[in-house]
């Protein structure tokens, strides 16, 4: 199909177009890719297993959807693996691509949201995704951690192992993909990010000249502008040989931080604590996530997509976390973007 | 600041201008109807009293929070107050009012929402508000009801009580307003109305011809098409003291349900489908409620805005009431549009 495209504001170079049987590559990583996290978290889990649901969309494709509830580590967790197509994307997407108008689109990903039940292991989320649309197509996605206790010693390994995945591919990957990902998840109205971030990017696709930094890097262009330009124009098997490798990082940078925590014990109080920060989790996903509003507001599978809620939330008008005291830590420390990396481990 | 107007699309008859103590004389009523509600709220809790935050906004204007929490029949609720000005409307509003572009605003207004404890307690909400933006004024503002174990009698008392309340100033006023709010206060992704329903409107002003039935009104004004246009223009008084009986009409329409109820016997199981129908509430806020949005959005105080949202919420993927049960009346009966006063009491 793209092959047919007939013409393109930006001309890609003939190694930027994706190979005849592209959605088969990924649709069929994707769901591997699904097989592997969803084995690997029941294996941390040890108590219970997925239920699958398989769902059809009347307007074309489908998926398959996986949840885990009250095991001996989750209270709940949903893998999602979906392949759907249609006559045309919609508009929020035209915009960041518009010479996908007037085309069909094809899309496929896997997504992903564990809610723990012991406060001291982080929640985590995770999304790939692929499309093509006439003329164009694209990788976007990224993983994010959400500690309620964070202890700096699992961040570090979650993104030292996110800046591994990455520099297999590209040094400059993981510079501006974890930036763009604090940017990302950042709830204005709390002037909080969601957690301490991860790696995110969207629109990664051939076309020659800059790496696709997102809406708004000036920040990182600027303290990056040597790199700027020197990426060279990348080929579709380069865009998906890093999609895999950011996919296949998973299990290595979270299963550690459960195994590390999982006979942590806990009181109410941590307890109250992680609900209570839960809300934060509804107040991205439900205001903020592109991916989250876009399905509500177009028919997606609503049980699918709200899979990403908590099981269990609080709200408390005017909560303050003591000074001091962990919860105070986690907000003067974790909920800012920061140079991980950089910190010394004990701060 | 109205009496200065240059020009205007639609000219506004002479009785149609608001009073020269328009601003003093709406937020008085607005806090004496904090006051009132707030008063009678805490006498049917019985238990325990608001508290109040003060606060002011750094653009201009301030309000009044106030809070009950953990009372006994009250779980959690908040009535807020605020009058707030600055020198621009935002987009969203200057869409449905281009005449406000370029002038400053005023905005003055009270809103409210309960989560009782006792699943046989409907929660509630109710907001009037008013705005003056140069050559342009209106009224705007609602009542609805969120039944978990909905009794009809509640249902049509509720609804029998705004009714009266708005026939005393227009028989249009309780069938359009009431359509209105099945439309507004409905969640698409999942095909529900939030709960029973009440009345809501917006853009309520003083110009001549049509009362003015909202973005998609097709459907009552067919409906109710001998009326259209009988409606008289009507002066700055007249629509001020329609929202005066509406606000007036709260403590009457709702303590009378909570009476009835406060001493029932609840079990897990009705705690339990509380708990997970309050995630609607959380999804209808947070992903539809223009005000809440809007607040969000532009600074307003976070704390005060999301209020509305319940104190304990939880999701579960895939639940489906069993047929036969009172849980599935609620879905088959109560959350689509229904005529409630036509029904018969026990359906």
């Amino acid at each position: 199909m793209t092959s047919s495209a007939p013409k393109l504001d930006n001309p890609v170079a003939a190694s930027a177009l994706p190979p005849a049987d592209s959605r088969e590559q990924v649709s069929a990583f994707m769901k591997a890719i699904q097989d592997q996290i969803c084995e690997g978290l029941a294996a941390a889990d040890g108590g219970t297993d997925f239920q699958q649901d398989q769902w059809e969309r009347p307007e074309g494709g489908g998926g398959r959807s996986r949840v885990l509830k009250q095991g001996n580590v989750f209270e709940q967790g949903g893998v999602n693996f979906s392949e759907v197509w249609g006559s045309q994307l919609p508009p929020s997407i035209l915009v960041q691509r518009p010479e996908a108008a007037g085309h069909g689109f094809y899309a496929t990903g896997t997504s992903m949201v564990l809610h723990p039940q012991n406060p001291y292991i982080p929640t985590v989320h995770l999304n790939y995704r692929y499309f093509e649309a006439g003329p164009v197509w694209w990788f976007g996605g990224g993983i994010d951690l959400t500690p309620y206790y964070a202890a700096l010693e699992d961040v570090q390994h979650f993104h030292r192992t996110l800046k591994q995945a990455c520099d297999r591919h590209h040094p400059d990957y993981y510079p501006t993909f974890k930036h763009w990902c604090d940017e990302y998840f950042y709830l204005k109205h709390r002037q909080e990010t969601r957690g301490v971030g991860g790696i995110f990017f969207d629109y990664q696709d051939g076309r020659s000249g800059e790496l696709y930094r997102g809406p708004d890097q000036d920040g990182i262009a600027a303290q990056h502008s040597h790199q700027v330009g020197e990426v060279p124009s990348r080929s579709w098997d380069d865009i998906f040989g890093f999609v895999q490798s950011c996919g296949n990082a998973f299990l290595p940078a979270y299963v550690p931080i459960v195994d590390r925590h999982r006979d942590q014990d806990y009181g109410d109080r941590q307890r109250n604590f992680q609900l209570y920060r839960r809300g934060r989790y509804v107040e991205f996903n439900l205001v903020y996530d592109r991916g989250t509003i876009f399905g509500l507001q177009t028919n997606g599978r609503t049980e699918s997509i709200l899979m990403s809620l908590p099981p269990m939330v609080r709200w408390e008008y005017g909560y303050q976390p003591e000074p001091g005291t962990p919860e105070a830590a986690l907000y003067e420390t974790f909920l800012k973007p920061q140079d991980w990396l950089a910190l010394e481990t004990h701060p």
